[in-house]
């Protein structure tokens, strides 16, 4: 299936989508849909969730990490994105020009929560996760201090564009994640290269903290980061999900 | 006034605390209250807020910054807790006892906004604060690098105690503030020794992302922070605001 929330005729609903067209949602689990269609280009695209905290992954492509000559963590690095961070599918990456100077994309595969969970083992994860998008962890790289906190540098309004759509007909540990900057490819990995796959994470951050529903879990970026500016157009695409396009403004 | 938010007969509510009896709360901005009265002792005390995300200051305590012989930090350290973490007042706080064998409290003081704001000025600040509350920043010391991300070691469930009310009725930049446990003062100073007065922290914290209605501020602590073990009772008493009780289970 394929999950994306809209806007229309004053209402916000999660749809069903189909090709061309959208079948809302009224129960997402189990899932039931409503007998109406909309042609999808009717629709607004807006986030595919509304997550109540968002946790990210700091380092966990085995590629990138060599790159970096950086250690292999034990233990996933974790850190937060403020709510007021999300954007959707073909929405504005504000550049906050009042405070800095280089502004990078991060292509990223999200895992979105299904069920409440706490202490879960990484065997139990598949049934709490609802599916998986394409996510930007926009960061303000001159704001992030090397050996200090990095919620200033990646928590402004607008730094994490998440979409198009939901869906759970991949395979999260083993799917293409490509990064293009005004169409031209940027990043270019695949999931296999993670150093905790996305039932590890799961576990893992459900030992810490209780998920809930439609809470988002970024899993960290693969090699080739680098900056934007106002006028770029920023895609992440993941084999599978579709496309998230951004414009920076 | 004093604010808090209570749980009786199956109804969720803001009240207005007047010595022994609360009266419900219809409207917060401007604040509008029911006729009806009910003595507090009957009602369940809950978190006075609901917080859609929760900013942390760092370090922000000058005699602190001094006895740690740390550099006064030009702009506040920022990190985030998840809404995870929040509990109320006589709630316990639950010990990891899976991953950790240190958990210090931290009393500080606690911001809450009023009403959306974004990059406002200082001299705007106040016209957002709906009040102070008393905040306990629990963290699992041993889990907190020195040169790292601080998420995991403060972000499990019930590592936030708040309360246990709100009020406007105090000098936020000069009330004194202690931490007791086991009945036993441990950290005593006043927030006159703040690097950033509250209202340069929402100003500043406002120009990184967009406050919402009921979004919490904690100011960062002063020295004395320690460990707290399993059977400990945890008190943070701010002047003008109460005594905010916790357990350590």
């Amino acid at each position: 299936m394929k999950l994306g929330r809209f806007f229309y005729a004053n209402r916000t609903f999660f749809g069903l989508v189909e090709d061309d067209i959208v079948k809302p949602v009224k129960s997402i689990d189990p899932l039931i849909v409503d007998s109406q269609i909309y042609p999808k280009d009717l629709l607004k695209i807006l986030p595919p969730v509304k997550p109540s905290k968002i946790i990210c992954v700091g380092l966990n492509y085995r590629d990138h990490a060599c790159e970096l000559k950086l250690e292999i963590p034990e233990t996933p690095v974790l850190f937060l994105k403020p709510p007021t961070c999300v954007i959707g599918h073909m929405e504005n990456i504000i550049y906050p020009k009042h405070m800095s100077k280089q502004v990078d994309y991060e292509g990223e595969l999200a895992i979105v929560i299904k069920k409440e969970c706490r202490n879960i083992t990484p065997g139990q994860a598949n049934e709490y996760i609802l599916g998986y998008t394409c996510a930007n962890d926009v960061t303000a790289r001159d704001l992030q201090p090397k050996n200090g906190q990095w919620t200033v540098a990646k928590s402004f309004d607008t730094f994490l564009p998440l979409g198009p759509v939901i869906t759970d007909e991949i395979d999260p540990n083993n799917s293409n994640i490509r990064t293009y900057l005004n169409g031209k490819p940027v990043q270019s990995s695949n999931t296999s290269n993670f150093i905790f796959p996305v039932e590890n994470l799961v576990s893992y951050i459900s030992s810490i903290m209780t998920l809930k529903p439609f809470d988002v879990i970024i899993t960290g970026t693969p090699s080739g980061i680098g900056p934007m500016k106002q006028g770029d157009v920023v895609e992440v695409e993941i084999e599978g999900i579709g496309v998230l396009t951004n414009f920076v403004v």
